[in-house]
């Protein structure tokens, strides 16, 4: 059968993140917060090729992250050439979900096996408690933030480490070993691009690495706020890595400004 | 007693515009989209002076319509400073609105009256059918457009005019002259400033006038639109003008993609 890999985007404001769920608690919860990426992306395809269809994407996203560019893949018995499922499909996906490019994929490519390294960037509206157009798309922080000193903090964390101090406590991952190949952080002030980023400050943190714990990234962005406000000397973020240990670390970042921007293969 | 002026922004997706409305339709509607920005900011300013209070804006914004600072002014009998008045009334506020700057002002400020001009920001996201990421802030037009031929149609309507060919059929203002100070057509691609921003295409269009007609930011660039998809020659835009009729002009910009940024006092 092909295999049909598949470039999606989507905001993810209002899903319950990437994976589907398989068992839905009967409580009184809104079902709304429990709708999924990959149950809308699997209804959609499944409609277009005519088969119940099954997705796998680069790996999970949580609840309100977002997607710029996730590799997904899928087998089909369908003839449909992949750009033709592409824009079928476009037509029937949710408004806050697209397929950005469609290919026919060799029969071994696997987007979660064969990732090689993947990209994600945090953003934060720095300086601003509340933002109406970024709304569910940056973090508000309040306080002035020093890039520079953000950025001494966080190259203690590039290169292969246990980054147990870093992974969210609720699940326990077999090893917490992995490689941060290069963390970025840039501000971006006063640009004329669109109207409402006007006199707005933007600190991005963009983190390479061969893979990712669970809530990394948002534990490394809340404990490196605390280093850009300045309330951590730059010289802990080592004694915060060594101790593998969740409390050693600051708050997590929340969901909504993080996203997933790119997936490496080989 | 005291005027206070404010600086005010708004996500205008699910407002029905700036004013209240007087009526409001019994038929089976949603409510919501009879919400009104006045209403909203009326209500949650009355809360924090502690009576009845009744604003004056710049001017009327259309339903969906978005503002980037828009002024306000209205009386009260509080002794509350206005940075009190700002830092109560975003803590009670909508999340897509927000009270930027707050100030006393000489009793003789009106924000309507004693304006002398304004700028309206239009975007288009260009060579694009969807938006995941700026749903209901751009208008995606699948169309390559020059910007060139954009310009040279553009500066035919700069100076003072007879504008009825961009005015809303639905309405007759008494008089349609009025006089556009600027127009700028600027590209921006690329940027790294957003991660949803990367590979992007905006085209905005800034309008500077002493005065708008209803619908006529909007008519302009949805006419525009065909001048930058090379469908009119440049020298039609003359005869558009000249006719003074609605009908010669082309179709209607949508709401979503326009921002009040500016509005200048003597």
């Amino acid at each position: 059968m092909p295999t049909i890999r598949l470039i999606l985007q989507y905001d993810g404001s209002h899903y319950a993140g990437w994976q589907r769920q398989t068992s839905r608690s009967a409580s009184g919860k809104d079902k709304r917060a429990f709708k999924t990426v990959q149950e809308e992306l699997e209804k959609a395809l499944s409609r277009v090729v005519g088969h119940k269809v099954h997705t796998e994407s680069s790996g999970r996203t949580d609840s309100g992250v977002h997607a710029v560019a996730q590799p997904v893949h899928f087998l089909t018995s369908s003839r449909i050439p992949a750009e033709g499922v592409k824009n079928a499909v476009n037509k029937i996906l949710p408004r806050d979900m697209a397929v950005l490019s469609a290919e026919q994929a060799d029969c071994s490519f696997h987007a979660r096996f064969c990732a090689r390294s993947k990209i994600y960037q945090y953003v934060i509206l720095s300086r601003c408690e509340r933002s109406v157009f970024l709304q569910k798309k940056v973090w508000p922080v309040k306080y002035a933030l020093s890039p520079a000193l953000m950025r001494k903090a966080a190259s203690v964390l590039v290169g292969r480490h246990d980054f147990s101090s870093f992974q969210s406590s609720d699940r326990k991952a077999r090893k917490a070993v992995t490689e941060i190949k290069k963390i970025r952080i840039r501000v971006s002030r006063d640009k004329d691009i669109l109207p409402f980023l006007r006199g707005v400050e933007l600190l991005t943190i963009e983190i390479e690495a061969t893979g990712f714990l669970r809530g990394m990234v948002r534990n490394i962005v809340g404990t490196l706020v605390e280093f850009g406000r300045g309330k951590r000397p730059v010289k802990e973020m080592k004694n915060i890595l060594e101790k593998r240990n969740r409390q050693a670390a600051d708050r997590c970042a929340p969901a909504e400004g993080l996203y997933l921007t790119e997936v490496f293969y080989d």
